[in-house]
């Protein structure tokens, strides 16, 4: 399988910029960021790329988790007490540290976008932006493991400094 | 803002093997894959990070979309005959070719997972693998701009070759 993992190199395609500085304090989900505002710019030379966007209230943002240090296999993640393998868990400190969000677009100013529900560090690098499309990405009824009674408690729970 | 665009470089964690060698006549979203089988082959290296994983009935995939040669910033995409700023589409020919799929969880046997609802190539290298999280990941009632009407078509409509 080794010659089939040969690494990737992207180019952030822009920045996202959000009232937390820092990991401590910060939420934890999107969904449970309370309306936390932000912005995101993209890089001018894409500023074709996202005619049309305007017509879409929610955008998945996939974006370098650029402040993780040291990836782990196994944590405690922020909604729990016990260990959980690192990819059962939506913890930063992943192999590669790729973190996935979905915010609402607010209004799209030539090639900044305004968004709201940001759960994202300032100056995050930016790796993709899709739109959200319920058809495509909803799966109501999946049953969710340890998270069963747990994920609710995201809006109440802030990130901290444990996964540096 | 270039100065923030430093390029980052992952690893793959592990290889999706699918039924779709080539583009040519592939599902175009795991919601229309009309319940296609397949494996993930992780890292054995990275087998600690799996533990808990079969409590899920739902993984988010993110991996590299291997055979786009040629990124493209306005598309006509599967879906539509009008094109789209690439950053309003799901389609695969984006400045960074990065995939996202939601597929089921049917069995954990050691480092290789079951799955269904495959929509992606043969030998994808996967970069990141999360549990899906309803709560997290479902965003009811978005509005989904010029896939309106046209989202539900997604099983209906196979890929070709026009992102190649």
């Amino acid at each position: 399988m080794t010659r089939q993992l040969e690494p990737v190199t992207f180019r952030p395609i822009g920045v996202v910029r959000s009232p937390f500085a820092d990991p401590d304090g910060m939420p934890i989900q999107a969904s449970g960021a309370g309306g936390a505002r932000g912005t995101i710019e993209v890089d001018p030379a894409l500023a074709d790329g996202l005619a049309g966007l305007e017509g879409f209230s929610h955008l998945v943002l996939i974006y370098h988790l650029h402040r993780v240090r040291r990836p782990r296999l196994v944590v405690t993640p922020f909604l729990d007490t016990e260990t959980h393998g690192i990819f059962a868990t939506r913890s930063p400190a992943r192999p590669n540290a790729i973190g996935l969000s979905t915010v609402r677009l607010l209004a799209v100013r030539g090639t900044t976008l305004e968004i709201a529900d940001v759960d994202v560090l300032d100056g995050t690098p930016l790796l993709d932006l899709k739109p959200y499309v319920p058809a495509f990405d909803d799966r109501p009824g999946a049953r969710i493991g340890w998270f069963e009674g747990r994920a609710e408690r995201a809006g109440e729970t802030v990130s901290d400094d444990r996964f540096r």
